[in-house]
């Protein structure tokens, strides 16, 4: 029998849609939940760390966005071709953390001029940085379209939703970064992404 | 041929003991090279993100803690026994990154006053939040000791890991936490790791 899947999370893109990414490139069904800020103080109790993306498999629940995404594309062959690719997948996620979490921080800060040096300090220092390795390792991996090996992996997924994300802060981001543009091309631009994405919820992030 | 794994850091335990652990238990010889805070400058750009840990695998080139010990945990199994429970164990790993850097809030803060504050919510809301979510997930798991599966794996280690470093900002931590406190004392008496713990470098963190 198939398993059932139930992904839960906010009416946004943010940490759940590498998620969904991969699901509509599987072709597996699954009930996409989205809960309004307005319920959540009513139900967070109800989800194990009081935080979402939480995924149910049958009855089982699992949480953390990149957990979960690692697991779905274990089931769906997403992972590389063997431990070590899994691994390099990984390391580039693990990145893409810490780059958000760099993000996080002039977008969650209050006081506007405080915003404008961290925005400055993101575009200018840090987005540079991580986007240098990324395409450093593109060019390594025979010259892409993807992050690591021949074929799309679940970090290509995660990296393509991430570039488009942090666009919303920063249009025009990814200008000088000619494989990383092409790679999320080549991820929206397939069959399957395409049409999700033509269909999904209209929201900001 | 056995593989040759260099690990490099700086002389802390931190973010890498979890995967010197991860090598003590499994038996596994292993380079520990540690990196002088004043030699770092010169050295950081010969790493692929600029930072550590990193681990060589023969001329190959790991980043990112939690990424080199699940690597580390797959060769040497210490995954659990299916991918469920490899994935309920990246679930706990990634809530502890979480916790780790609700830490690091008040461990960076520069203003002691600030400080002061920061941490007093860490100590007296964060941590208890946590670990009775790690509490419960043991007590799920048959009453322990351990947090995933019949068997010791590469979480339980970080866990122990992470225990041993909050308590080093808040001796006393694990007062209230008996089912943590066993599965950390669990760890720490077993054999290889307490050869290892005995001849370890002593440092603060
Ligand atoms: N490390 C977690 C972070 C989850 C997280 O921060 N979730 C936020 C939304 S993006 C949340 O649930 N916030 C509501 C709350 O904490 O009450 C993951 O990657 O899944
Ligand atoms: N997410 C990374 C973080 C690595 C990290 O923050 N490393 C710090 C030491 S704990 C570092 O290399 N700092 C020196 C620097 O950034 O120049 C991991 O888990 O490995």
């Amino acid at each position: 029998m198939a398993e059932t899947y139930k992904l839960t999370y906010f009416n946004l893109r943010a940490l759940a849609e590498p998620i969904r990414l991969i699901f509509a490139y599987a072709g597996v069904e699954y009930e996409d939940v989205r809960i309004e800020r307005e319920q959540w103080p009513e139900v967070k109790e109800n989800y194990p760390w009081g935080q979402l993306p939480v995924l149910q498999v049958g009855d089982k629940t699992l949480s953390q966005s990149n957990t979960i995404s690692r697991y779905l594309a274990r089931k769906f062959n997403l992972v590389g071709e063997d431990e070590w690719e899994a691994a390099k997948i990984d390391e580039l996620a693990d990145a893409l953390t810490d780059l958000r979490l760099e993000w996080r921080k002039f977008f969650m800060e209050q006081d506007e001029t405080k915003k404008a040096e961290l925005k400055k300090v993101f575009v200018e220092t840090t987005v540079p940085k991580y986007f240098t390795k990324f395409e450093a390792q593109i060019a390594a991996n025979n010259g892409g379209p993807y992050l690591v090996g021949k074929n799309l992996t679940w970090v290509d997924l995660l990296t393509a939703h991430f570039l488009e994300f942090f666009e919303v802060s920063e249009p025009g981001l990814l200008e000088k970064f000619g494989a990383l543009k092409k790679l999320r091309d080549t991820v929206f631009e397939n069959e399957k992404i395409k049409a999700w994405l033509d269909k999904r919820p209209v929201t900001q992030f």
